[in-house]
């Protein structure tokens, strides 16, 4: 059995990790931290776990849980997460981080859009845990940078169309819509129900921090620099996230073509649902499951290619991906824990 | 016209205010105030008013806003209203209070359920805003204390059962259905969306601080002494609040009876609807509108007595009844500025 | 390999069903039937069993489907059931009703509810699914009435009350609130989005037909004839229910007793959970499992006592029941396949 | 006053008709019609108007209603509406249609989208009732086609930019969402509340039948031919719609200039609300009123522009901009009866 800390258990992603854990038949919870409820049962703070699983908080001593755990997710902040990898990483405990602070290949990157990383030494060792693209490295990685929940819905889309160069890349338009849950368990004016419900707004537009998240992978499966418009929009929705992507395709490409294309890379992949014709993603479809759903459309005419993905975002958009990636870096069938409906 | 100043402009209650004093035509707003908001325009808080409603928020100074103002609607928490309250009075500015401190005749009853009241003074000489009730009081009166939202929710159908005396006064249990809202709108953890949304709950089961307030008037308008059970529950939509009332008749009352009691108290009374037999409210009928919806069924053969009443939690449960007050003190038909669809 | 087969497999619970048989460890799907959609997969009913659940809806042959399943869950309208119960026991298949053609022993309190029971020959033969009450009957069983959803919600709580008769059994009113999705998967006014979104409203308000069910399970467990105040009321979210409920005690019962009462009678159940003091249930919290939680509250003055249940209702109110019942007649622990989170 | 006649008025557009016009110190309700409600008030369909508007709902019976009324408001569906029509406009009475039947120029355009037309004769004598682009036309209109709500998010911006060239013409890609009474209020699988509730998706994706509007009144204001990329989707609320539109500019337009070309064209009308540099709409702020608002950011480095507009899709998207029609075409100030909170 693998021995899991959950680092941070409180808020959405910890939940979703804790039940993860709970359903996974080769992993067991060893550990939760948190800082406000050290010493309270983890059903304290979500009673959905009263009688199942009765393990209390504790406070994040790197060196006690590095005895505990084979594998800690840190469900931390930016910057936060940075100060324990090190830590743990030297203990000898894999890391898988859902922060961003080991997604970027490039530290000016990261900087550009979060702040100064604090703890460059690791920073090249960590793998981007994007498992359908990055498998190999995860099999191998000791660091995992857990992708963002954005970066996830366009990146499963667009990485095969611009590996095999048949859209044109300086037009790559993401409208992307997330349920409120991506913004965390911390109250704030943003997230009041009453702010939210029957609501509908972007944010951000044009400078949210999963942008360069976003560019550096296109950029590196692309072979070529590659920049985006991508605006974030709030629905009044817990979980889920959909993303409605335009760009153009160049040369004669048929949606046959694209369609083979997509079936050839992920044919084999569990978690991706490529949708037959005329049928697009929808959120409740997606919901509490670990997949990614992708639909097209391509307008003969003038060559525009509509693609639209939908995920959970607490899920393929976290903690979904958090534990397909433990199963890779553990040599588990990619699915194990996460099939069940 | 009538000067209103909206004291504490920023939250729910504020901007029902807002709403209402832009819509009345006998009344204009004069100022509103807020510590955080202080120099900025109340659209920079709630972007409705873009273009609309261009005044800018203000500190409290009640010797200034007395000057600017006939009347002050005061939104702020319990006990700091009372720290306002007699200044506003002294310097002869009309008060309709919307926190709890001035709705009590007995001060121990308020100090059961709030804290020790500091401002005793006053305390008699306000008088309840319950419009369709008092309405001769507060013609004269020249300090409101509002009706709090379950207590408008259940008096409005009780208080004419009880003074008739045709149901078992030991038998009153309110099971009350409230929006969001009517938590205010600062954050917590309770009113984060991803808490509330798809989901339903009890609170405050047996102890809320509302009973006090329901169990006096009541009691004074019974002329005996009434207990009463009363349960608060948290749905998942921004405003609106039901009640659902069980209670038993005595002797041989009949359904056409209660109808017609009912129909003799309020059959003049413009915000109040009796349902035709067989129909109940709904909150999407009363929402948005200054009407308390009143339903019943009477069943036979058990004497049990279900009623259902349905009003907007921020209208007829707080700003409407306000407005509604502040057109009877200033001589105005009841409806004025609030009839409107 | 337990063969299952979902005789109406295209409403919610229907769709349940799926999942928890897909998720079981002893159970298969062998057979779903649909009229609408035979030949289609279910996949084109429920695009989330897309790659997942790649079985056909067919038309219900129930010889057929007899010789592909060892037992079958019916999610028919009432009146339907009773046409095809007899066929598929007469055939050896264990069948497991979820309409109320099997759930009362009593013909007449069946008629009152429903209509003409036109197969009465084995009405008596069935048994009462409410899997924790009537376990033992379950285990020999060939056919179950799997109880209503509202019924769950109220029985479970109440039944260990009544049977050590510490409550007055002419006084428990029961305020029951329920998702959406109880109301099924036809479009009607009633279920239409604007209609219910932001609303919230009683309905059947003293004659919804789980009434007579309540009350004959009631009448059995207490040795003496209930009858109960039930109004149900429709909640603005897909799924859950939370029933509140108003009694009083008799006698010098403490909030203790009632608590030691409760964990005698269910301590050992898996599915119940009984709250601590002062910690009521919530449909979030009981929502997407088997649990039905409880708690409550007791005025020591009035002697009055508040239950609170919640369940999900298309769970422990409908298919998630189904499937705890199969598991007690096919000798598997109560919570094979139902213990994921 | 202005007598109006709301025909097919148990929709959701007919109930903000009857909402507005009662509201409106010009005009009064004189004729309701339903063909399934005949003969009832209007209350029994909307309990909303109980006490209120007690009128009864009537056949459709042209003659007659032409007595009662100057002008008719049609909520009919595409199709029937032109078999109206003519008959009032025969009867001089002023139409006011909410169906598609009359906004377009080209015929060949709306039997592109919707189906034969058959009844041309006064196809070409029709206004498009785009308030603030057509108001001079409008003013003299006998016949007004109003516009469809997604048309009215994307025009408002856009027609200013395409009219002054400053933007590619070639790129205008439209992602919009709308609440779900842009559906109608007829069931139906899709405005099933569980199926929309806590979802969202793209519909009709490259193929929506509001698309050739929208191209032929840009095209039209353009002065050439435009071809537009449009996606609509679902919002899980009831009321508002959001559209996010992505272009690119040409030459070297700033922010100061979009910005004051927005001001000089729309600075006057009441209904077009600019937001500042970095703020942007959201459908809390425009729901329940008439008012366009609009969004604008420019990407300097890439000349990439994004706009944003959101509307309430009942009132400016249909009901709101068929009143400010009305008061064009009667010479009343645009804003009557339409300016309340």
């Amino acid at each position: 059995m693998i021995k899991v800390g959950v680092i941070g258990a409180t808020g959405y992603t910890g939940a979703e990790l804790i039940k993860l854990v709970y359903n996974h038949p080769e992993a067991e919870l060893s550990v939760l931290t948190s800082k406000t409820y050290d010493g309270h049962p983890i059903s304290d703070v979500f009673p959905i776990f009263n009688n199942i699983v009765d393990i209390k908080c504790q406070n994040l001593d790197v060196d006690i849980i590095s005895e505990q755990t084979n594998v800690v997710f840190l469900c931390l902040p930016h910057k936060i997460s940075m100060k324990y990898v090190p830590q743990f990483h030297k203990n000898g405990v894999k890391v898988i981080d859902l922060s961003a602070d080991y997604r970027f290949n490039s530290v000016e990157s990261y900087e550009s859009a979060y702040q100064e990383h604090t703890s460059k030494k690791l920073f090249k060792s960590s793998v981007y845990g994007l498992s359908e693209i990055y498998k190999s490295e995860i099999k191998n990685a000791e660091i995992i940078g857990n992708p963002g929940c954005y970066p996830t819905s366009l990146l499963l889309p667009m990485i095969p169309l611009v590996k095999e160069k048949i859209i044109d890349t300086n037009l790559i338009i993401s409208d992307s819509k997330s349920g409120v849950s991506g913004a965390g368990r911390s109250p704030s004016l943003a997230s009041h129900f009453c702010e939210t419900n029957e609501s509908f707004k972007p944010y951000k537009v044009g400078n949210h921090r999963h942008t360069p998240e976003m560019e550096e992978k296109l950029t590196e499966n692309a072979g070529e620099e590659i920049k985006i418009t991508f605006v974030p929009h709030l629905l009044p929705l817990t979980r889920g996230m959909l993303t409605t992507i335009y760009t153009n395709i160049i040369g004669k490409t048929t949606r046959d073509n694209i369609e083979d294309l997509f079936h050839n890379y992920y044919g084999k992949k569990y978690f991706i649902r490529i949708l037959q014709k005329e049928h697009f993603p929808d959120i409740l479809s997606a919901k509490n499951t670990n997949f990614c759903d992708i639909g097209f459309h391509l307008d003969k005419n003038s060559g525009r290619l509509i693609i639209v993905s939908a995920i959970d975002n607490l899920l393929k958009g976290a903690a979904g991906q958090a534990i397909q990636n433990m199963n890779i870096m553990f040599n588990l069938v990619e699915q194990t824990g996460l099939d069940k409906l």
